[in-house]
């Protein structure tokens, strides 16, 4: 053949075209097998793949940022409750701390203050540091989850004369780790409110929202308080705290008393293939992800505010305890994108040779005409070094006959 | 059979080989539909699917670690400004607020500051408690977005006598919310320089990267300024805060009045496949996730101060407005993996059927020589049990006929 | 044909089953490539795709929540060390700043405290703005990375009256830069005691786990500390900071001199078709995502605190240099699931298409047999359009007979 001939059949290429030579068999009995198995396949792949999970969607996440403003102020006056703690404002400059923190805010509702601490060596709390003698007490070692570092000397305990402990370097007096009463000092800080502010960007759709909508006016963000139960509510940005934590199935008070850990979650779970203003946020509040289960519960810290009294430095210590809200905002949106759909159609088509499998399975082992059947999709071709079943195969291949 | 022809069977088996029989058709316009289905569909598969989308790679995420460090000092001397705020130098120490935040920093721009508060009782500002006897002034309860908890008294307002306001329990005197000049006193915090240290971890790939690249050297990271527009100051780490904010399409002095929030986003987006070192970071300024529109904008918070005058607790208070920039670090790395790159090919074959069934439609269904063709590509099988479709069908089914 | 024959025609689709006509080929050569091929395949997507990357399972994120607590205190008293860092105790309130951050704490290993300062004129530190005379001194200019705003003065230098230096509005005296000891203040901090609560969510499976298991008790929680070589002592959730650091390599004391950022990774790496219980997670120390490579190594940052002396305000400036623990949790839990074990099975079904296409290449175009072959796979049909070939095509194309 010249070069012609093959140009010829290279340009002839492009128009042909092949299709599988195929058994049409018409039985009911596999008939019904194939059409329930290819059922099958066809409303997983359709309705659970594609419709249910939104096989169609390609998805993308969201990058956010949150700001938190807490207000609110409460007045203690409780009879009989000391001095430090009573008779005095409480306000966001007192209960805040720190001030601001990344994705998070702590409100303070109970405390141990120890105000007028300076630098000497005192008796240690006995509850930690009790001693007899002062071979109880290794100067130079630090008490145990203590306040200081021993002198070695055993003194009595100065708020409890008749009770001895070991001497410390500390800041002096040392705390007495006694929360000033039996409820959160506190505790009316349920009626507290924060104002939440979320921005996101979908940063694959370029797309960005807000929870404050663009519906909202001045005076309602004022007004609002965030109910779940309420259509408009809903959607408030401005919680109260006692209604967070209710939300989460706390108790707010009981949770004041020893402070705690409170998940907020924000959602924002959004379908670009509709109106970009269904995407809005939704606020979910975790529980049992707050670590006061039986062990290591509660959450408390210690800061202290420090200054000088003439040439000493003097600290007011707090120990606080109080409700940690972290917040995190998690949250996709899916819109429709060819590449998903078409892998998910792709491994659809595969599958549904599964249906041909097991009717072949049926047709080929299990049916009484296994023989007659298989003739028919079967063409057997023997070639010269075909492996040889026996008395069957002694004929000559096929491939070696002459054509 | 015996046993050893079981065997024999067994063995054959690794032997075979079934391929499918095939109409091969030559037709032009069959045969052209069929060309460019397929091509179509590997066009898609091989040139937007593996090339473009980088169907061939396997996609790993990042662990990232950021620390700010703010440098820059501002002396204010503005004839006519309120001595509180006038004549004195403000440093890191003053306008950085809390000193570190994980993933986050705040530089105050503009300030209220309320010396010399003690507990006590005092009028509050009559724009947000007005009263004109003491009946509009509920004892115990909070004044709304106020400063304290009422006493019940209504009280003349020592600034403006002739103004009266509920009395309430307070850090005394209370706030006055009024800035201290038109534009921002800070204003000039422009030209503060941070200096942002992210290292960056791809965990999938054991890769490790940092945005201070080692090309660069000290004096190099002391006298840059990070320029978008200029290839080698695009990789400085030191960014001036007014190239932040006009980046991000803001004007910084107006933004400064009132606050507001910056997002600063790095964004590592790798291709192991190429040379690590080519593997830098992006800096993105995002204009709009900030939460300053209309509704809710700016952004402040109050912290203070607290010391001892004698015996008394007394407290300076700070409403602090500023930028907020909050850092995220997004990315990702991609490196060729046969599963990704096996599953798309895999799709795509399937995806060739297409092709094959779009042609069988046109050739059993829409051609004039459709049963001609039909009669090729199907072998009729009719069982005993088949479905009866009428004269055509009352020959005996052929599988019950002998063989 | 009626609409009766029409309706017998649908219901038909029903009954019937379509499979492939295929050529059955027993060759040694082409079955063993055939078989090669097959079981390479069948390895690969079960043994590598389902089984080692666990392509049966659907994975999801994790949400999570951390808590520190540190403990520890240190008394220093070193001969010849300046009384402003000698003969005190630094507890929590005085090393740990800010008192919580959200995902990291910082523990202050070294620092340089200046008491004492009030705004006012003084001079620059020499090391920053030397000066012959006033002509160096830019009055209003900043001193570049210094503490003030220059006068445009040039005076001598108190602590070392030979030197001169641009006198600066600023926070006097100001900050002399250089550390109290040659090794790290506080070195001993590397006995401190951190608590890490880490709760996390698997919200796509709905299950909560904590790393302090129920199986602990408070007296394990007491005692115990984390040792990654002891298995009980592994999942102790109390970790000394020395252990931290040398789980990264990292020598405690020499960090601590200018400090560093050291990574916390927590990983859950759970299998929920498996005990629920057996996820627990893993803590890894990341050593070189710490900034201290040779460039913009160390960290530090200042803070203050404010008090009044008589009317003056007036702050001690803290330059902390210390170790930021940044702590991040990462993790992904895998469930059986139908979705992604039917991709990859549909996938791998289509793949198993090629050992088939290889073996045709041979026997079609490699075999000396290949036209018999090539006879027995086709059944070539003309249309009438076909393309020619050449003298084979003279025939009347076949589409054309009549039947």
């Amino acid at each position: 053949m010249g070069v012609l001939s093959y140009a010829r059949r290279g340009v002839a290429v492009f128009f042909e075209y092949d299709t599988p030579r195929i058994v049409h068999i018409r039985s009911k009995k596999v008939g019904v097998i194939n059409r329930i198995i290819q059922f099958l396949i066809v409303a997983y792949i359709v309705g659970y793949v594609i419709i249910y999970s939104k096989g169609y969607q390609k998805f993308g996440g969201i990058d956010s940022a949150v700001t938190t403003k807490v207000k609110g102020t409460i007045y203690t006056n409780v009879s009989g409750l000391d001095p430090l703690y009573n008779n005095r404002i409480w306000d966001v400059g007192d209960y805040i701390q720190p001030a601001q923190e990344n994705g998070a805010f702590f409100v303070m509702t109970n405390v141990i203050i120890t105000p007028n601490q300076t630098q000497g060596e005192c008796a240690e709390d006995p509850a930690i540091m009790p001693c007899d003698t002062a071979d109880n007490c290794t100067a130079g070692e630090q008490t145990p989850n203590g306040n200081g570092v021993m002198t070695g000397e055993c003194v009595s305990y100065p708020p409890e004369p008749t009770l001895r402990s070991c001497e410390i370097h500390a800041w002096c007096p040392v705390e007495l780790d006694e929360l000033p009463l039996e409820e959160a000092l506190l505790k009316n800080s349920s009626v507290f409110t924060v104002l939440l502010k979320n921005s996101v960007e979908f940063p694959q759709f370029g797309i960005k929202r807000r929870n404050i909508l663009n519906t909202m006016d001045s005076e309602f963000l004022h007004k609002c308080r965030y109910d779940p139960n309420n259509a408009t509510a809903k959607l408030c940005p401005v919680f109260e705290l006692g209604v967070l934590a209710s939300s989460a199935g706390q108790d707010y008070a009981k949770m004041a008393i020893k402070g705690g850990v409170m998940e907020i979650v924000i959602t924002w779970d959004c379908n670009f293939d509709r109106d970009v203003h269904e995407c809005i946020s939704a606020i979910q509040l975790l529980p049992s992800r707050r670590p006061n289960d039986e062990l290591a519960k509660g959450y408390n810290f210690r800061y202290a505010h420090y200054y000088y009294t003439g040439d000493v430095q003097t600290r007011v210590l707090y120990k606080a305890y109080g409700i940690r809200f972290m917040i995190s905002v998690t949250g996709q949106a899916g819109k429709f994108n060819i590449i998903p759909l078409a892998t998910n159609i792709g491994a659809g088509l595969a599958l549904l040779g599964i249906a041909t499998i097991c009717c072949d399975v049926v047709v080929l082992y299990l049916l009484n005409k296994r023989d007659f059947y298989y003739e028919k999709k079967y063409l057997t071709v023997k070639d010269q070094d075909a492996f040889l079943l026996g008395e069957e195969d002694n004929g000559p291949p096929d491939a070696g006959s002459t054509r």
